[in-house]
């Protein structure tokens, strides 16, 4: 293979040309295919099923300390589902709230109480001239969404395969108190699938940050999340971390069972230390007269315990592994060499971040879709959707089926080549 | 029966005596009951245990449009779901969004996203130096709760059998641009069970608010809860009479199917303007990816339409009446005639309302809580949980037992009795 950038401006023509030729092909059979969003397959939604029978009419709905889940109570979850989501969290279920369906949605609010009241008697933001937060990118376009709806100026912090760049977080944090958050994946992190290194968390948890009311957003979405049984990331657990760091009020962690049990029908927690926990329920005890506990009870009864937990995501490994191996294969076989793109090889997560020459992720995406193939948009994985390069990418291969995302993964790479030689072609003008 | 106040002192010293001891017996009874809290009986929530049978494995889980429920999407409701809940709030499909699992949540919501982002693009209520609240008391106090919470400052308006006070209603929210709602329970209101007249909707729908942000929150949480097949009352629907004033941004309505299914596990919904909808859903489309779809699905399965709502309703009914009956007929046998206390007649919703002796209503709670019954803590119908009066008492007769609750209502006209004797023998000191 021959490097793009090594080619005459004959060789790229040509090249061009049939490229061209492809994708007009291409283009002509009308596809619909979707790479877009971090959304289960059907196949994965199948694996819960059972969760739909666990609950029926015949069943005793209380939960172990006898309340009646079919009824209201409980501001902040039953024992038993803080049990399993501690579990899952590597907390004990003392420092567990239970939530309703989503943990965005718990992030939300949390930056709509921080906002409106403060963390923990600190002055509301509202009332600030300025509130950052600080942003690895590329990174989660929801998370963005919410810092930019609520005017917080967001500053971008490079991410390296062991975390985000800790030398400017560690000075941003310590100098300037109008920095109150950053937003974190930690764990097969959204887009690039790394996970942060121990040295990464405990540079976290040693953070001496210049505002009493900074908070690490730790949104461990995808912390079961494995591909593999035997390649797995491993993600020291923070919030002990932080606690043995004479600092255990700094971070929230955040988990749900969206892409574990069903998206959007799941149960979400928040991990963190008692005197965070307790500004939460302040603001809870207001907002509402508790959560779905059925759901809660639902899942329990469905998955049991932690083995439970990782015996069922075992099958999910086994649904989606292939699609990232076919889409890697893809991308290995048609792009290696050619100098016009790199991307990860995650261990676990949703997705797959590709980085193509400066000033072609816009044209890449437009290209994509022509063809009949919906990507996420370019610039999402930065904050206000402005990625600097004009490169990120992210792929998420685990909605369509494997036929599917064959072609898609196909669409894609040849969207890549024709982009990037209408780049090397536009140099030479 | 003699009044008290026509009582001499040695009468009064007498009965006092007899009440006490009778009282002194039932204490050492060490009895547990509660009549605090508007919960559904356990009889009520057997009612809706089919619900827990009609998504099984074995179903197809797709929406009539063919989204998977299972999967993320569909951020404002699923159709089915919003003709079940538009049927239940009396306007069409296309006016009403389904949430998650609690009306309040949303209240609180709006009043949040109102604070942070203003209502239609007005200045959010965080930079005014004032915001008010129109309170008609007695009330529900978690609606109080919500407007305290955001430091928003709350004026009581009187209630009568038609509704607030139109009078003072109209004058203030036509001068005063600082007020920027009131708080409804228009149909068997919380807790008098008093149901708006005509012309009180009438005249909601046509306020000229001083303040263009200026909202009805009008929560219609018991807009099926009748107790009487007979003897219903009707409300006005307000939004499409706000639509014919003119005015049809002015409101917000409400609902939830808390105390349809199950409190905590069912489904909420607003009903308004396309503009107010808007509104909500930009506020929605950051906070969430969606709600719980599959619950959407399975209270449709359930309930199906209208018709299956109503026959729903009236086994609720026939099962909470007796209890309605049995209080009021304690009531009226115990007090009738004593001038010690008036109360009200409710044909629906989750509540009486009792009126003791001005400042007597703190101590008959305390006495009967002395004597095993948990009533509303008195005050808490008022804002700032201040009863000018203290006078004002909310009975919850639905979440015991008619065997417990006969006993609770002895031991409830017991207390009256105390302690209004002793407010006419302190009187004659």
């Amino acid at each position: 293979m021959k490097k793009y950038e090594q080619m005459t401006k004959e060789e790229l023509s040509a090249l061009h040309e049939a490229l061209q030729k492809r994708f007009d092909e291409i283009k002509a059979q009308g596809l619909h295919l979707d790479m877009s969003r971090g959304k289960p397959g059907t196949d994965q939604l199948d694996l819960s099923m059972g969760m739909m029978d666990v609950l029926n009419s015949g069943e005793d709905l209380r939960c172990e300390t006898g309340v009646d889940c079919r009824n209201y109570g409980v501001i902040d979850g039953i024992p038993e589902a803080k049990r399993l989501l501690g579990a899952m969290s590597e907390v004990p279920p003392d420092n567990i709230i239970i939530y309703g369906n989503s943990s965005l949605n718990v992030m939300f609010d949390s930056i709509a109480r921080s906002m409106t009241h403060g963390v923990c008697g600190e002055t509301p933001w509202c009332r600030l001239d300025k509130v950052k937060f600080l942003c690895p990118v590329p990174g989660y376009d929801r998370h963005f969404k919410i810092t930019e709806f609520f005017g917080i100026e967001m500053i971008n912090i490079p991410m390296a395969e062991d975390g985000p760049d800790m030398d400017m977080v560690e000075e941003l944090v310590s100098t300037d108190p109008a920095i109150k958050g950053i937003w974190c994946v930690p764990k097969y992190s959204n887009p690039q699938g790394y996970t942060y290194s121990k040295e990464t968390v405990e540079r976290f948890a040693r953070l001496k940050p210049a505002a009493k009311d900074f908070r690490i957003y730790w949104d461990n979405a995808y912390s079961i999340h494995h591909l593999y049984d035997d390649n797995q990331d491993f993600l020291v657990e923070i919030l002990g971390e932080c606690e043995r760091a004479g600092n255990p009020d700094i971070v929230y962690k955040f988990t749900s069972t969206s892409k574990v049990s069903f998206p959007g029908s799941g149960i979400a927690a928040v991990a963190a230390s008692q005197r965070n926990l307790e500004d939460f329920r302040t603001y809870m005890r207001i907002q509402t007269i508790g959560h779905d506990k059925l759901n809660q009870l639902r899942h329990v009864c469905f998955f049991k315990n932690l083995d439970g937990l990782h015996e069922h995501m075992r099958k999910h490994a086994s649904l989606i592994r292939p699609k990232f191996e076919l889409v890697l294969g893809t991308l290995d076989q048609e792009l290696s060499g050619l100098g016009i793109g790199d991307w990860t090889r995650p261990h676990g997560g949703y997705f797959i971040s590709f980085d193509s020459l400066d000033g072609c992720a816009k044209a890449i995406v437009s290209r994509a879709k022509e063809a009949g193939v919906v990507m996420t948009g370019a610039g999402a994985t930065y904050p206000y959707g402005k990625d600097p390069h004009d490169s990120n990418i992210r792929i998420a291969p685990t909605f369509p089926t494997l036929e599917e995302l064959s072609k898609a993964a196909e669409i894609f790479v040849l969207c890549v080549k024709l982009v990037s030689a209408e780049k090397y072609l536009d140099m030479m003008k």
